[in-house]
């Protein structure tokens, strides 16, 4: 630590706070690569959301065989992983706007709350979602609904699975946003990661 | 932002940074409040644990009644609920300890992260339990089992409400843990809140 002394030497003490307007392009940088990473896990994320859903939506073969939308757990699995899907899909954009035009959408406050807020909830919500399906898919296993149509069960655990990926990666958006909350707090700013 | 000119006249810089051994009576006061906060949702959390343990194991009347062990879910309920009820109890002496001694038990930096870690990674486990626990329920109940033996779903059912009880209270213990870290990143001591 600089002691009082030498301040009064005459010496002019360099100015602590940098203004929020200015950002070294090496900080300009780390944070396109940052958001990038992100970019991907959305993607990720919407990918194996929406697909999820539509492997869930689609499991249904005619009057006689049995239907997702008969099961509570697989309604919950269909429209969590909807709900994803439509979540990453506009973080998608998001992101997108912030890596070429260099600013956030909303305000950065309230930019950053929101996303590390929805992150969480929407990890939650589709854990839980995923946990009920499987649980609901290891008690079919056993009943006449999979031995007579092995399919429908098979095309179920696909639809969880693929749910239980998208989970995994809106988890590392998560851990990525709750990085940059951090950030902010820290600095007032996104920058200087 | 007090401008550099005044501190060539002569004047003396208050230093900045205080000693991390030096805490104010205030904040002392205000993290006792919070170690106090934390340990009420440790006590809850525990306590809602350890019922819907005992609910979970007990859940079984003689040969030829339905037994808890035969399904995958209601075991999962049972691990993770005994699981978060000895990492609660682990942490409420912890806390006890950090109100009493004024220190926490690991080195501080190990001591928030270790929290806020476990009390994430636990939430998601017990969530995932209990809705998994819900799933199975469900589709019991529409099933022999329950219309045989009610007594056996109702207390599944008191089994998985006191889980999701527990998952509240890890929950805000979660939060909180998590604006220790914050508070110990931005200050580098869980002092100064």
């Amino acid at each position: 630590m600089r002691s009082p002394q030498s301040l009064r030497n005459g010496e002019i003490q360099p100015p602590r706070i940098l203004s929020p307007q200015f950002h070294s392009t090496v900080s300009v940088q780390k944070l396109r690569r940052f958001n990038t990473l992100i970019l991907i896990f959305r993607v990720a994320s919407f990918c194996f959301s929406l697909a999820a859903t539509i492997f869930m939506v689609t499991n249904y073969r005619g009057h006689n065989s049995p239907n997702w939308k008969d099961f509570d757990a697989f309604r919950f699995v269909f429209a969590a992983n909807g709900i994803v899907a439509v979540y990453s899909f506009v973080e998608m954009g998001v992101s997108v706007w912030e890596i070429l035009k260099g600013t956030t959408l909303l305000p950065e406050t309230v930019q950053v709350w929101f996303d590390f807020g929805h992150d969480q909830v929407f990890a939650y919500l589709l854990l839980s979602a995923d946990a009920a399906g499987t649980a609901l898919a290891r008690t079919l296993r056993e009943t006449d609904t999979c031995t007579g149509e092995n399919a429908f069960c098979i095309q179920s655990n696909i639809s969880i699975a693929l749910g239980f990926a998208g989970f995994l990666f809106l988890g590392f958006s998560s851990l990525l946003s709750g990085f940059r909350v951090v950030c902010f707090i820290i600095n007032g700013s996104r920058f200087h990661l």
